[in-house]
């Protein structure tokens, strides 16, 4: 690389990848027995160099030239397409897939690393191949071969791109109000008929064909999310040769004019409107994905993994901006010292005033503590899928399932209040659109919202991940912390220290969950449930932290030095705000609950 | 009024200025004698009715299409230039001001309360009047009476606008190091050259004349910020008639595209560059205001005020934005109650969910608590110019020097914070232009940065108001707080376990601070300045929440009851937050100051 990108930094990934998670090891297991640190680290390098090639450079144009809607088509700038193109071209869209499917089996964790690179240069861009990949993955686990071979594989090969539709403008967060209908004709297929809401690359011209799978009802099912199946619905049909047959009745109504992440089209789609009559016949084509009723549990699927990739754009977009807020604070002079005012000494770059380093500090314990816990959770993946015993599996599919709301909302908070902090280290500057952090920003915005709301990610930690399978989760959890307490012990010194303040805060974690439910009122224990998800968010992250500090053993250059001292001030300045969210969970406190809505 | 406004709430208002602050009062002091309470309503309806029908409806427009530069002229869109037409014919401008200035003498708690409803329709167009305010105001004070003619009576007359040029390219928050440059001619008159950066207002065609505030160096003055000049360098010169002369030598050289905000252009201004010779001479023709070198002392004046109004914007932009999520809320049917999941019964309204009534109530504790904290502090402007005695006149500047920094950072940060949430009340709505909110959060994203960024105000806090005069400032703090918790505990109950609570944060408060100035090291003492700017400041608030719990007395419609709900949130969830900030203070933590920058 002719310049550092300032996407994210690679000498951090190579410390998380190979010093932490020990990922080398992988490469012992049958599934990744191709592949060596060199195939890994060529990876990341190729993501590094079409990220900054391809996608980073139109970031800024593809917001200030948002995606338009003629009322038939819609427009995108060609940069789009161009970078895509080159993506589809390098293969990376499949790499982590089976070889079965085209794939390389690369490991996860190892692919979040190289797409987070993209999801840095260009949410927006970045956003269609893995909409895609999600699609493509649900569809390999729950598809027939024929469905596999007619969307999946053109899919990988970036010929057509995917979406998922689930929202509805009457059913956003509850699914249970899904309303599109489809009804069964004799030759297998459905006809399916409604709107659906917020469809991120709902539409445009970017690729050859859009797959949709979308979730409707099945006249006769029953009520509520248990009626709900999946369908794949593609904008053009597909003929038995693999060639686009006739326009399918899916068409977008309008685009959705956003605050950020302008670069990713978010439509309004009507099925089977009237627009097109495919075969003659009224409604949108879809063929049904595994079994009636099953669409949400199969929509899961996805969901869990696109909301780890929430929290990988959300952590991406704190990155690079805490690396060009960074860049910023070591060239621009202004002012001095404390201790030395004198007007005729020249200004000194702006990292030397404390404040300012606080504000780079805090912007560093969160991205790097965010992507520390992505790439832990992608590593969980790869251990569900390919750990050599059958309990180490099952743990890392209970521990994946308890940290996924938190690694999917930790990030979207803290990272976005690093890309407030990387607008203020620039001050008046990074407020105008002349620099890059203000989009980043607003971008960021997005990420507590979609893909179930900040609210959403609280219940579903303490309401079902907390209490689900008798607690096994947070057990499996408490097992894994306990690990790293127990290497903190045995290391001492500072270490130990860090180690003591992490266990008083998960033991109070542990303790007021219990304190929670032994109110058997769920209103009750779910009334400050997002002021749970952040305390346990926070405590965990502090994990993560104590497990790299861990992780610098006896290192002390520069990098090593600089993710302890992160480490120090996420234990002094962050976990300590928990106390007080432990101290009200405590309490039981009913304020919100009790609040009479008239009182508003 | 034909449908509420969702400016601001006008029963709140009426609470703090007449239950809470007793204005009435004013009206026996003979400033005030010509006012009544009717008098006050009358302004404040028209505030309403003006800023309702004139300023919210161009709003979004003027967002979409922000003033344009082609080069000479600025552009803005029509709608501008009529809402100030109606708002100089409405005579508000002036009404704050003494009469010998033409004002009507209005106290300023009215008149701050008045101008709210402006800043929360349109942020941007009611920024000129209010920065004109700012610079008649010091020209009142600090300008000879030939300036006052000239440049202060068309200004409250609104056929001139003013502006403030402080900062400059290489001179942001490091005034020490304005280079502008201002020469002295036989005439008494001086010619200006240099660059100005930042300028609100800095060009547009709203205005006959734009009189802009200069700080620059007379040649062979002292270094730094005890060099500095004030002049008036208006756009037109000024005929002794009063007409308008020649175009002087000011002109902008680009508008900023800023992320929010957009409303009010923000320019780069080269003066004397060569574009114009007024009466034959390079330079930009300029008056000097006062004495030589006593230019920032000057400025300071109306940067009281303006960091106290930029408080104002922050607070009146998260108070609209409450009023139209908590209208949503209401309106958006939307999900179940935990304990009725059946979905064969209708969506409720999302108010009745406890997480959106945490969000909203999380809303009203903060922008109810900064309009109370800003209306508290223009009650201080007024006791500081009319109380009965010389004491309480003295104490009410102590109060004022104290605050200011608080009631300017601490709006900044939290009714920021209610535009998120009134965001994240929304969902995905939220995120879109269709709706106001996402506009709010980028307009108040501005105002943490301008008027000293939220690290100037803590080192303003800590560094010097905090200490100087012996900390008479936090004495006098304390000295309210005190009077107070008197109250609360006189009242007993729930009143006296709140004000128990408060006394516990502000003893923290004061022996942190002594902890702090103990170590005789300024470095370490200013270590964590924005930890110390948020707790105080949020111990303030809570202070100031006591007050409004206190005056809802006996009440028990829903708006006590809201009022006493909303004090009884910032108790339990927010109050608590400063502990580990307190904690982290007293540790005399270093982390940040010893943070070496190549860690980062």
């Amino acid at each position: 690389m002719a310049t550092p990108s300032l996407l994210l930094s690679r000498r951090d990934l190579d410390f998380l990848l190979y010093d932490w998670l020990d990922t080398e090891h992988l490469v012992r297991r049958p599934r990744y027995a191709e592949h060596s640190r060199e195939t890994f680290d060529a990876v990341l390098d190729l993501g590094e160099q079409l990220a900054t090639h391809h996608f980073a450079p139109h970031n800024k144009k593809n917001d200030q030239e948002e995606p338009r809607f003629d009322g038939e088509r819609v427009h995108t700038i060609p940069e789009v397409k161009e970078a895509l193109e080159a993506f589809a071209k390098s293969d990376l869209l499949a790499a982590p897939m089976d070889e079965e499917f085209g794939g390389a089996q690369l490991p996860q964790v190892v692919a979040t690393a190289c797409f987070s690179f993209f999801q840095a240069a260009n949410v927006g861009t970045s956003a269609y191949p893995f909409l895609t990949l999600g699609n493509a993955r649900l569809l390999c686990a729950h598809g027939s071969r024929e469905q596999v071979d007619t969307f999946v594989r053109p899919m990988l090969a970036g010929r057509f791109f995917g979406t998922m539709c689930l929202s509805e403008p009457q059913a956003g967060s509850s699914l249970a109000d899904v309303a599109t209908k489809a009804e069964a004709r004799d030759d297998g297929t459905y006809r399916l008929t409604g709107s659906k809401m917020w469809i991120s690359g709902g539409d445009h011209e970017l690729a050859e064909n859009i797959v949709h799978l979308v979730l409707a009802r099945i006249p006769g099912g029953p009520p509520g999310v248990k009626g709900l199946s999946l369908f794949i619905v593609p904008k053009y049909l597909v003929n038995a040769d693999g060639s686009l047959g006739e326009r399918n009745d899916v068409v977008p109504a309008g685009l959705n004019h956003k605050m950020g992440y302008r670069g990713t089209t978010n439509a309004l789609l009507n099925f089977g409107e009237g627009a097109h009559r495919p075969g003659g016949e009224a409604g949108a084509v879809g063929y049904l994905v595994g079994e009636p009723h099953r669409g949400l549990a199969y929509m899961f699927h996805m969901m869990n993994g696109a909301r780890i990739g929430v929290g990988a754009g959300a952590m991406a977009l704190g990155y690079t901006g805490y690396l060009k807020s960074l860049d910023y604070a070591r060239e621009r002079p202004q002012g001095r010292p404390l201790a030395a005012k004198d007007p005729s000494t020249p200004q000194v770059p702006i990292v030397e005033h404390t404040d300012v380093r606080r504000m780079l500090l805090a912007q560093k314990s969160y991205v790097e503590g965010a992507l520390a816990l992505l790439l832990y959770c992608s590593r969980l993946v790869d251990e569900q899928q390919t750990a050599e015993s059958e309990e180490a599996r099952a743990r890392a599919g209970l521990l994946l399932d308890v940290l996924t709301p938190i690694a999917k909302s930790w990030p979207s908070q803290w990272c976005l209040e690093a890309n407030s902090l990387a607008i203020q280290v620039h001050g008046g500057y990074g407020y105008t659109r002349e620099y890059d952090v203000e989009q980043h920003y607003r971008d960021n915005r997005l990420n507590p919202i979609h893909e179930g709301t900040h609210g959403i990610q609280a219940l579903d930690l303490l309401g079902r991940k907390a209490v689900m399978n008798g607690g096994a989760g947070l057990a499996a959890l408490g097992e894994a912390i306990g690990e790293t307490l127990e290497r903190a012990r045995e290391a001492g010194g500072e270490a130990a220290t860090l180690g003591d303040a992490l266990r008083a805060a998960w033991e109070r974690a542990t303790t007021v969950t219990a304190e929670l439910w032994a109110t058997g009122d769920p209103e009750t224990a779910l009334a400050n449930a997002s002021v749970y998800l952040e305390a346990v968010g926070h405590t965990v992250v502090a994990w993560i932290w104590l497990g790299q500090f861990l992780a610098t053993g006896d290192g002390d250059d520069a990098f090593h030095q600089g993710k302890r001292q992160a480490a120090r001030y996420f234990f002094r300045h962050e976990l300590p705000r928990t106390g007080p969210q432990f101290d009200l969970l405590a309490s039981l406190d009913l304020t919100t609950l009790e609040t009479d809505p008239a009182w508003l």
